[in-house]
């Protein structure tokens, strides 16, 4: 099942989505809902699929961009947050604020919680994941690397493309990744090079922090990340899941 | 004018606290409202002021504490995300999570957003705050060290302390800022000490992110921050503001 978030007849509506139509929902797709209508795919303007009370986000998780970083695999998850305006749908601009002329792509796969998540184990985690969806985790590496902390970095307004939509019936464990720069493949990769895997993640973030439905958490980003300036256009791909196209403005 | 949230009738409801009463208002505070009835302050069960989409907070920001912590002092703002779900109450308890015997406690001036803050130069930003209140950023020392990045070691359930209420008549720029642990001051300076003020700060901020109504700006703690472990009673109290108790367990 693919949730989608679209504008229709000036309103914002959650809906599933095949090959060619969405089926409009009357409430959020944690809750209960009844079908009521049908409009095609092709006309609809998808927004980010969930809105958010919490982004967190995994530093180094792949084995092979930890090796391209010269770190060496962490023996727990390091977590930070993207704040939830800085949430982005499929084909919206990434806006680079004024002074900074260069942000990394970062292609990750990652949840949408379903449930009140709260000191949860990785097995009971699978319950917990609505579905999955494609992120990029845009970052300045420059003020990454000045302010120490990653939250400005990764913060601005526009700097959490997700979507196209939230995928139900995937199994993340082996899933191809890849980002692409203007057609040209730049990360490709396999989630099973994750360290921590998708619910091992949630279960250890689920231990810090209540995890609320909507709540998104990106599994952090395999090697190749890179630069992307004004006028590029930047996809993240996901076996299983979609695209996600986003234009740097 | 101080503004409460309470809880009353099986419902949470937002109101205007005087010395003996609180008069209950329609709406939120940063909406039109209407009052609504009037009930006895002492017979109210405060609850955390405001529900905040985001907590952003901002590292060394005391001439004191920057002494104290061997740091120079910064060139600009550093600044980090508590989680929503971070947020605690007045009298609400901080709890510890399994594992962690000892957090400190921070005293911090916070101010409370009270309309959409997108770009604002310092002077605007006065206009944009709805008041301040007094707020505790607990952390655990150990975790922060460890991780680097501050998300985990300051963002568990209940690490978050906001109140009193949200004083909206008071100049934020030279009050004395307490903190009591069992009784006994541990930390007292004064705001005008701050390295950046308050409104520079929010316009630092609203330059990288959209700050909604209700969101909360942590300014720093000054110099005197120190351990607090179960049983422990800390007090924020902040002049022309008031006084945050919590206990920990």
């Amino acid at each position: 099942m693919r949730v989608v978030r679209i504008w229709q007849d000036e309103d914002v509506r959650y809906g599933l989505a095949d090959e060619s139509t969405v089926t409009l929902i009357s409430d959020e797709p944690f809750a209960a809902w009844e079908a009521e209508g049908i409009v095609p795919l092709s006309k609809a303007q998808l927004l980010a699929p969930v809105i958010p009370t919490k982004i967190v986000c995994v530093g180094v998780n792949y084995r092979g961009h930890a090796a391209e970083m010269g770190h060496e695999l962490p023996h727990e998850p390091v977590i930070f947050m993207k704040p939830p305006t800085a949430i982005n749908g499929p084909q919206g601009e990434i806006r680079l604020p004024e002074g900074i002329e260069v942000v990394d792509y970062e292609a990750e796969l990652a949840a949408v919680i379903g449930r009140r998540t709260h000191m949860v184990r990785p097995d009971e985690a699978v319950s917990h994941v609505l579905g999955f969806l494609c992120a990029n985790d845009v970052t300045s590496r420059e003020l990454q690397k000045r302010d120490g902390q990653w939250t400005r970095a990764k913060g601005f307004d526009t700097f959490c493309p997700v979507g196209p939509w939230v995928e139900t019936d995937v199994d993340p464990m082996d899933l191809t990744i890849e980002s692409l720069l203007n057609g040209e493949v730049k990360q490709s990769a396999r989630t099973s090079d994750m360290i921590f895997n998708v619910y091992e993640l949630v279960s250890f973030i689920s231990g810090i922090m209540t995890l609320l439905p909507g709540d998104i958490v990106l599994t952090g980003t395999p090697q190749g990340v890179g630069p992307m300036k004004r006028g590029d256009v930047v996809e993240v791909r996901i076996e299983g899941i979609g695209s996600l196209v986003n234009r740097v403005v």
